[in-house]
């Protein structure tokens, strides 16, 4: 089976957004042993979008169109398939009920508008969206099968995952199965790692290996190719356990696996509680550690200290050590994370300290400069970073930093 | 002109990378007003690639292909352009020059299959690359032209601002320049900012309007051409203010102002300074706050409560109504509110309690219930939210509403 991408919007081609949905699908389909050959992109227009279908219906035999289903004017999806299709839209009573459902749920009216929501191509068949409004859709057309979905990235995401999917892999049974596995690393830079993996990398072409850097570190990714899933499975593993033998302890987990869940695995594991004290990311750690579904087991409270006062009062970090040593300081990231600890009852306290920029910086202390503690009661350790001049970066990358420095506690790796 | 984008690389098509390149070029060719009514993506393939530039050159007057320029056996976008231009491949002395030299200067010897990145189809017009081996290279095809530039970001990059941009720029001179303005908007869904502002969206093609729904509000674009940019700027000009008659009270900013940044000056500005206390946010609402540069003039801490002993303690939430009316309730947001705002001695507090999932909803409570309360000394409100079964989601549409409830309240449109 091959299958076809084509997105949708005006706000594509106009290089306002980047294209998430075609990515994510074409990843997915991809794992199942869809074949994408081609994929396109149009803007909310009648004509340029049936035009697109009609290439894609030549040469795949599943189209996917993504965006377009809105309830405002410019939102012309389902005109082009139906035209296309050569059906009416008609009003689908279920889909008007589950609209005015939602309506309700939300407590807001609906709008007359909203009920173009609730029309489709007829004879097609509905696609849930758990997360919005707008339905989806399969429609046949020349023995080929259409599907829009909303372009909405919440919202295309559940829909694919909860619907397209599991019909192409059923549909799709036999073939190559391209499977991959994503090996999350922390604490060494792209170049390093290839450096370190290089003759793995050159040996092997299936399964095969891929870098890709972001800010929460490089994942490296294995692919294998095989007639059967567990085939390309079985040669997955069998690299896995070589990259794992030079670079285990950069590892915090796979595939979609994040720091935060790992460490919190860790901390119900050893039935630990955890409290933060926050200055320059104002928050974030807390708001990473408690993005882990069940944070609750070990997380109970948390304390954003933004000014000198504040860890004074909350914290009962010393006024005359914050005069002293100045409040970005390794002492001060120390007493903060111990003052939570204790103040917490909690068996571990992180303290960060530091100046996210992009003002507040001198020439001893610049902006970038952070310190990261980390509190139990037999142990205490802090570290300091010079990071970059982005704000925002800055706040993420210390998070990110106090979450790993956590982790290499709780794993003995520190 | 018209110009279309295609990308090559199977790694796209295997969902391995987002394609950030179009979107660059998308923006950039905005920006110069050179239209895009397509874009398309296809594999390493000499067929594939022939049949989607077939597609654009019945379309569109300038094609840029980005991908398949590299040295290995997979890159073929060369010989697609060469087949379709009837036009051998030929060897260029100075790009052979060049490409040896980058070698020299890396201390690298270059291997034979390098030497293809010095081939190219008879009659090319060469693109320098500063960033890499690949040069680029122009060749017209029945009287339009087709750009090829390798797909690595910052070669592409380099040389469509170097050469393509500057190139299009200058031939389309006398066209047209597209300016576009977003006014954010939060508070009102989609179809109903649709309906309020229907005539405007039906009387108006330039300048025109088209809405962006995301997860923090819907944003309004209003995008506008003319034969100069300060015309455009008029022509958008006019049209925003109509809009901001109707639905000034929803827009918090333009372009990419955020909300906290827009707070954040209403705070300054009236010298109020601000606490939080956080539930099921976790840290979000500190987070969000201080993502403004200069937060610290009007935020000083913030109280992370996610037991129900870390609201009394911390908050003195009475126990009693913890235990009556249930630690997600609106008489405990405000408790929260108001605690957190006389401890921290701030003018206002904000309070949130709620189920952010997956686990923990009851029929009664469901995953989703959210309280957001207000305190200032002679102001206390408290609403009631139903948001969705999502943790993430959740989290940070309560962020997002608290923030625009603290808007509401601050320019008096509550």
């Amino acid at each position: 089976m091959i299958a076809e991408i084509i997105s949708i919007g005006t706000e594509l081609l106009l290089g306002q957004i980047v294209d998430t949905n075609a990515k994510y699908l074409s990843q997915k389909l991809a794992e199942i042993g869809v074949k994408v050959c081609f994929r396109q992109t149009t803007g909310d227009n009648v004509e340029r979008i049936k035009e697109t279908i009609v290439y894609a219906l030549k040469r795949s035999d599943f189209i996917i169109l993504s965006g377009g289903l809105g309830p405002t004017g410019d939102d012309c999806t389902k005109t082009a398939v139906a035209e296309l299709a050569e059906k009416p839209l008609l009003l689908n009573e279920d889909a008007l009920k589950k609209l005015k459902n939602i309506f309700d749920i939300r407590g807001l009216k609906m709008s007359e508008n909203n009920k173009v929501q609730a029309y489709f191509p007829e004879g097609a068949q509905l696609i849930e969206n758990k997360n919005g409004t707008a339905a989806g859709f399969i429609c046949g057309i020349d023995g080929k099968r259409i599907a829009a979905l909303p372009g909405v990235p919440s919202e295309f995401l559940q829909m694919t995952e909860d619907s397209i999917i599991p019909l192409l892999a059923k549909e799709s049974g036999a073939g190559t199965v391209i499977k991959s596995r994503v090996l999350k690393t922390i604490g060494m830079s792209e170049s390093r790692l290839a450096e370190i993996l290089e003759d793995i990398f050159n040996e092997n072409t299936n399964p095969s290996l891929a870098y890709l850097a972001g800010e929460s570190g490089v994942s490296v990714r294995i692919t294998a190719m095989a007639q059967k899933g567990e085939e390309s499975e079985r040669l997955i593993a069998g690299l896995e356990e070589k990259i794992r033998e030079r670079i285990g302890n950069l590892i915090y987990g796979t595939d979609d696996e994040t720091i935060e869940e790992s460490v919190g695995k860790l901390l119900s594991g050893k039935g630990f509680s955890l409290t933060v004290a926050e200055s320059c990311t104002g928050g974030l750690i807390g708001h990473t550690i408690t993005n882990a579904a069940g944070a609750s087991r070990y997380f109970e409270r948390g304390y954003i200290t933004y000014s000198n006062r504040a860890k004074t009062e909350m914290l009962s970090v010393p006024a005359d050590l914050i005069e002293e040593k100045g409040a970005v300081s390794g002492e001060v990231a120390v007493e903060m994370a111990r003052g939570a600890r204790l103040k917490a009852g909690a068996h571990i306290g992180i303290g960060v300290t530091g100046i996210a920029g992009p003002g507040g910086g001198t020439d001893e202390k610049p902006v970038g400069l952070v310190y990261i503690a980390i509190s139990a009661e037999d142990y205490e350790k802090v570290k300091e970073y010079r990071l970059g001049r982005e704000r925002q970066r800055n706040k993420r990358l210390t998070s990110l930093l106090a979450v790993n420095m956590l982790r290499l506690y709780l794993t003995g790796k520190d």
